[in-house]
């Protein structure tokens, strides 16, 4: 059989999917697998037990991250294929699992059809994506690439006043391996999170990148003033000030355009009477853009819509940064390498940046890396009605699968 | 002495003012004289002491309104003075309890002169005027005016769970008296609850009537999306159309312009999360103006701005009216007369509209009526800091004794 030609089983990645998400099952649908809980542990359990079924030689490093190798016929850098196992606290069956999962698919279908490569596959599972109960997000990634110091991570205290060490400890994943770091190239299947390949009708997103992300926090102190009795020339209101900043983000955003977006999602305004003018107003204005300097536009036009809202309204505002994390681009080589290979199989694609971080942009530091998007029903991600249909998380999974092997048999003839 | 020459004893004012703040006193200021509680009981039984110590004939009718008469050489319609001693939670010391107490003073001061009027002179405290602890507010006059039945509002439920009829017997207040309802005049003095007069350093407000209000909750059913993954065009932002339709309001107000007065107060975004496109909003728009007319369209054009809003941001918006008072006109000739009085005693005077309700525009509906405002420091009222200075008090209890004196010696050749 040409390698060329060589396909996963769709229906025994959705059986694998189906596995999984038995363990932190909710009732009524979706799962629950917060890091480092009694429910994920079963997960890393499950999974532990399935790398080893298939072969896969299993290490742990000392975040708990864990890796599944498949030894090639050299000892060079690995083709990694990861994501996460950990969830939301309400969330679907795919996110992260699927990154995995069809990483143990790939493994699965290589040995099935007897085939050795060149290069060493590994299928790992990094400890904490979702940063739903230790934050950072991402933390796995995050201490493998050595951007935050293992000891540093150990002590961060969960959402339920948990040490992370400890909590590692606990279900028996502070492992002792290092993991390997010499890496050819890292590949993340996802599922989009987002309504964008449903709208467009396409099967696969060429992931470009990760957005830049700049989350501020907008206060407004106004004067309290009695809503009957205030004319409008006396006021200075902060629940107006606050709307005006709101729908001037709406506004600066579709002036740039593109994939450029803006989301005022908080706003809390006090007293937050029906009778009173606000003396005091509390937004959020989440800003992304996968180009650093269309991003820095957005916050210098915020900024400037500040400054005019607080003339206008009289009133003092001041803005505090929440988050500001760079665009991350993936290797061109790395993103043609997707593109080409879901072309190749006859499926549509777009070019996309994520809109979500992922461990690609963290490994993309260390290594050659890029993703491959499948599309989410409605674009519905978190949320225990995520859903991506399995006909799309066979493509998926058969982009990866063709992926992997471009990079771990680079001298396959059929390959190259 | 000349009738027109009588002037109240400022000083004697301010410790009424000081004996009554003293019950329900709040540790570090202000007062709490909620309907029907103990603390107000004992404002009650302090009142009807002070008003026979003036040698009044109190009287209480069945929804606890008390009645202070002061005969007079004929048996036609009185002259009434009033307002109300229930203050809200945390409230200060002369909302209300100025009107009643520059009554006592009016008394007082006829007393001391030895005046016998000709319209008998009747001082009034209207029971529940403030509506903190049973709604609807302006109770007592709304019963004493025939607007509701007895019944039904002894059936009334206080917020914290007692109908308003077992209160009222508890405390004792549950009179018999009918009430004098043949009223040639009814004068009230209040604070401002406004900043108009300090900005505009005037001593008198002369209000003509009293603002229509109208009260609308808007609720926004768009669709939760992630703020990263979500392109702006795929987007039912319902945070964005509340915040469009609360900044339309602010900018719908000022284009109609004068009198007109637009609050949105309350924002309430669901999930009211930093990376969340919000699913839900719900806001409240508070509009007042003292014409009905333009009162009429300002709600003509919140209702177009809803559908532009609704249209633009394609997400559904539903209205709901929470309150829907129309302006009350007081009657000129009383109008004139308070504005002539003050102007007399070379005060310096602004016509104007109150933007709060009160017991006067109850008694509208019932007899001619009238208003005195006097200023509030900074604006402020329903509140522990609420203030107006004692010059101030004095000015406006000496407009209210020479306005009621016209209307109750009509005859006497000074006043006439």
């Amino acid at each position: 059989m040409m390698v060329n030609d060589l396909r996963i089983n769709g229906a025994r990645l959705v059986t694998r999917l189906e596995k999984l998400g038995a363990i932190g099952a909710l009732e009524g649908g979706g799962v629950s697998r917060l890091a480092l809980t009694a429910d994920e542990k079963r997960g890393r359990d499950h999974l532990v037990s399935e790398m080893k079924a298939l072969g896969l030689e299993v290490s742990i490093d000392p975040i708990g991250n864990i890796f599944g190798t498949r030894k090639g016929r050299t000892d060079g850098p690995v083709v990694m294929l990861g994501s996460h196992i950990d969830t939301v606290a309400t969330g679907g069956l795919y996110d992260g699992a699927l990154g995995v999962l069809a990483g143990l698919e790939v493994v699965a279908t290589l040995n099935d059809a007897g085939i050795e490569t060149e290069h060493t596959v590994v299928v790992a599972a990094f400890t904490n994506e979702e940063g739903a109960r230790f934050q950072p997000d991402m933390l796995g990634s995050v201490v493998f690439a050595g951007d935050m110091s293992l000891e540093e991570a150990l002590d961060i205290v969960s959402i339920d006043g948990k040490r992370l060490g400890d909590e590692l400890a606990a279900i028996g994943y502070a492992g002792k391996d290092a993991g390997p770091k010499d890496i050819a190239a890292y590949f993340e299947l996802h599922i989009e999170q987002g309504p964008v390949l449903e709208d467009e009708g396409l099967q696969i997103g060429v992931v470009r990148g990760v957005q830049g992300i700049c989350w501020t926090e907008i206060t407004i102190a106004g004067r309290s003033a009695h809503a009957g009795t205030t004319p409008i020339r006396l006021r200075r209101d902060a629940g107006l000030a606050a709307a005006r900043i709101a729908a001037g983000v709406g506004d600066l955003v579709r002036e740039i355009g593109g994939e450029m977006v803006g989301t005022v999602g908080a706003i809390n305004l006090a007293p937050n009477l029906v009778n009173v003018v606000a003396e005091k107003a509390v937004i959020t204005v989440d800003l992304r853009h996968p180009d650093a300097e269309t991003l820095a536009r957005a916050r210098a036009s915020l900024a400037s819509l500040v400054s005019d809202v607080a003339l206008k309204e009289d009133v003092e505002i001041t803005a505090r940064t929440l988050a500001d994390f760079p665009p991350t681009d993936f290797a061109p080589a790395l993103v043609d390498c997707v593109e080409q290979t879901a072309l190749g199989l006859g499926l549509s694609t777009r070019r996309m940046f994520s809109g979500a971080g992922h461990d690609a942009q963290i490994i993309a530091s260390l290594a050659p890396a890029a993703m491959v998007f499948v599309p989410s029903v409605n674009g519905i991600s978190h949320n225990v009605t995520e859903f991506t249909a399995p006909a799309d998380l066979e493509n998926g999974a058969n982009v990866l699968l063709q992926a992997a092997l471009h990079k771990a048999m680079p001298t396959n003839g059929e390959n190259a």
